[in-house]
């Protein structure tokens, strides 16, 4: 094999850049793999800091840092994009391994380059162009009509970084403040879809069921699995889509594709992460290889892990800081809300993430699995709601009077 | 709720005296509830101080020790029972939680104080005596007929400190190296049987399937759930046997009773485990609710989870050392193994302790779900079997040539 393994355990160790619950998650599926996951955090209150053994604090921006998680890890990694595609360039030239690699992340990163390379490819997308001045936006906008979507390239996520203008006017104000925009047609779209695929450099692939992403405000509130209703052969289609993304791009470890399903039953690609994904969380009870445990097999290069689903419907809930923060809350506190979720829903699994109470902020997520979409949704969303919140749904506190 | 929480997170801490792989699983359990286990090992290598961020290196045998993972937790309980129950009682005078407690964990320590008190409660029983002396055990014998079963009432495990013996050659050695011993009647067994149940201080109790755990030289080799072909009536009688044991002796966590099936199916007590026990391994997969999971949810008194099965059959391997050790191992290396085993069975699923290799150690398990007994057994036992000594079932060689 020729790659480093720990002297410890006789296994390999893999290194992820970021501390919060994506890095969380992957050192629970590490643990069941024989290995402990190493972390670079920037708090040690951090998430993921909070619970794996092997936590350096650090800055994902500085190559120092970089290079002192990549010493003596097998491979390095990541919970998020945001790590400077040099210093990982450098990192490979100084004969670390790198999954997924800079050339390939990129694309996750700037959705510039996105753009470019599925236009190359002929990959569906929405309609697109690069924007410097007011005219190229007004004139993209009076092709395709507005509204339109202006995107800033790099840096933004759950929502942030995105803006619907419905004419001229905003447009110069966001050109100045975030320079070169991507300008993109408001897509006429049904609903929002996600395509999972694992990658290891051997090039083996495998793929999970397409998925419904719910979002609230910009920000992924259901993942419905599978996706309700949704045709076989656009399902298939979503698939192989993935996959030839992943393999195009080179991609090493988790690939979620993100889609919008368009009016006439096509679907046109949002956006890509490279890395474990909010729309795979449902995965770790729902297949029988979770987004994590996957990620760590493709970026070591290990056989990929069986995607069947082990109910036929599953249904994930992120649980989202409420209406108050941590300070002012007046409802029952965290611990006692545990209480009575478990109490409530005995067979709903709880992923908290041990970060600290903010509005609109991913503090855990919930599963629910069974038969009946309808009735495994309301269970997850009203669990959720319940824990965000303590706020009672009418419709299960009345159950519970019974 | 009065209990001390987290300030960081706003949610409990368990400490668990025991730095072993139930440790270890039991922190992967822990991170999803939001929580980080704190964990007494022995060693900063041991199996869960290898993973856990809060690790504490200590005596398990040392008060001070014990004093000092208790300070700061929420509650305090075990991966194994041979902590001095006099120091158990110093913690609880002290104000600490301690679950089991113990007046409960005396009855997993002492195989006499155990069939002492199951005899006082009626419960099924090999026929058994208390031995000092030559005599007692020769007198005891002629009631029960050769051969007998001398074991040492504290300390065994695995098959440790459990003599079958013939006639009275032996006896007078193995009194003067033991000291006073339980003497058992050699019962006539179909198979052995495993009751697991949850108990939270509330009261709440949480059953799963009674199982069949497959000894071979003393260890758990297999764990089949259900346990295949068992009448309903036994196995409902097995559940409340562990129900009624769990509630008189006030366990709290997770109890495993240990049974024998006889041959005109009934069963008896073999021995308790007030712990997460290997028995109960399948559950992380196979269950709703893990048997790690339950555990901790019992030892706070939060509401029990569901323990519904995740599919018909359920089958638990253990990977036991093989042949050689580490050293003189000739065969493929560790990650090599896992590599094969992921490429050939991408459906079994990988717990691996971290741990170094020993002739008969309990390294790892795997797990396998499917509709068919057989075809589930074959499945876990060939992927054990291939990963601890990278041998082969012709069985599965063949199938892999098609």
């Amino acid at each position: 094999m020729g790659a480093f393994l720990d002297r410890r355990t006789g296994l390999p160790v893999v290194a992820m850049v970021g501390g919060g619950q994506l890095s969380r998650m992957t050192h629970q599926a590490a643990i069941a793999l024989g290995q402990s996951l190493r972390v670079l955090a920037s708090d040690p209150v951090e998430s993921a800091a909070l619970v794996a053994a092997d936590v350096m604090v650090g800055d994902h921006r500085d190559l120092a840092d970089l290079r002192r998680l990549a010493q003596g890890a097998t491979v390095l990694t990541f919970d998020h994009e945001h790590v400077p595609t040099e210093h990982l360039q450098r990192l490979v030239d100084d004969g670390h391994r790198v999954a997924p690699g800079p050339a390939a992340l990129v694309h996750a990163q700037d959705k510039l380059v996105l753009r470019r390379a599925l236009a190359e490819a002929g990959e569906p997308q929405p309609a697109w162009a690069e924007a410097r001045t007011v005219h190229e936006v007004t004139a993209f906008a009076e092709e395709v009509g507005w509204p339109v979507v202006l995107k800033t390239p790099r840096g933004g996520y759950d929502g942030k970084g995105v803006f619907v203008v419905d004419g001229p006017d905003q447009v110069a104000d966001l050109l100045e403040r975030h320079g070169t925009l991507l300008v993109e047609e408001r897509v006429a779209m049904v609903r929002e879809l996600s395509a999972q695929v694992a990658r290891s450099p051997f090039g083996q692939v495998a793929v999970w069921p397409v998925v419904e992403t719910v979002q609230r405000d910009g920000v992924c509130a259901e993942v419905l699995a599978p996706a309700p209703d949704l045709q076989d052969e656009l399902a298939v289609a979503a698939q192989e889509l993935a996959v030839r993304i992943a393999d195009r791009l080179g991609v090493v470890g988790m690939l979620a594709v993100e889609l919008f399903q368009t009016a006439d039953d096509g679907v046109v690609v949002n956006e890509l992460a490279m890395r474990p994904h909010n729309s795979g969380h449902w995965t770790i009870e729902g297949s029988v290889t979770s987004q994590f445990e996957q990620h760590l097999r493709a970026v070591l290069d290990y056989p990929l892990g069986d995607t069947a689903m082990t109910a036929p419907v599953v249904v994930m809930a992120n649980v989202l800081g409420g209406a108050a923060s941590a300070e002012d809350w007046a409802g029952p506190g965290l611990d006692e809300r545990v209480h009575h979720l478990m109490a409530h829903w005995p067979d709903v699994k709880l992923h908290w993430y041990g970060k600290g109470q903010r509005r609109g902020r991913k503090l855990g997520h919930l599963t629910a699995r069974g038969d009946d979409p309808a009735e495994v949704r309301a269970r997850a969303v009203a669990a959720a709601r319940y824990l965000a919140d303590g706020v009672v749904d009418p419709a299960f506190a009345f159950e519970q009077e019974h």
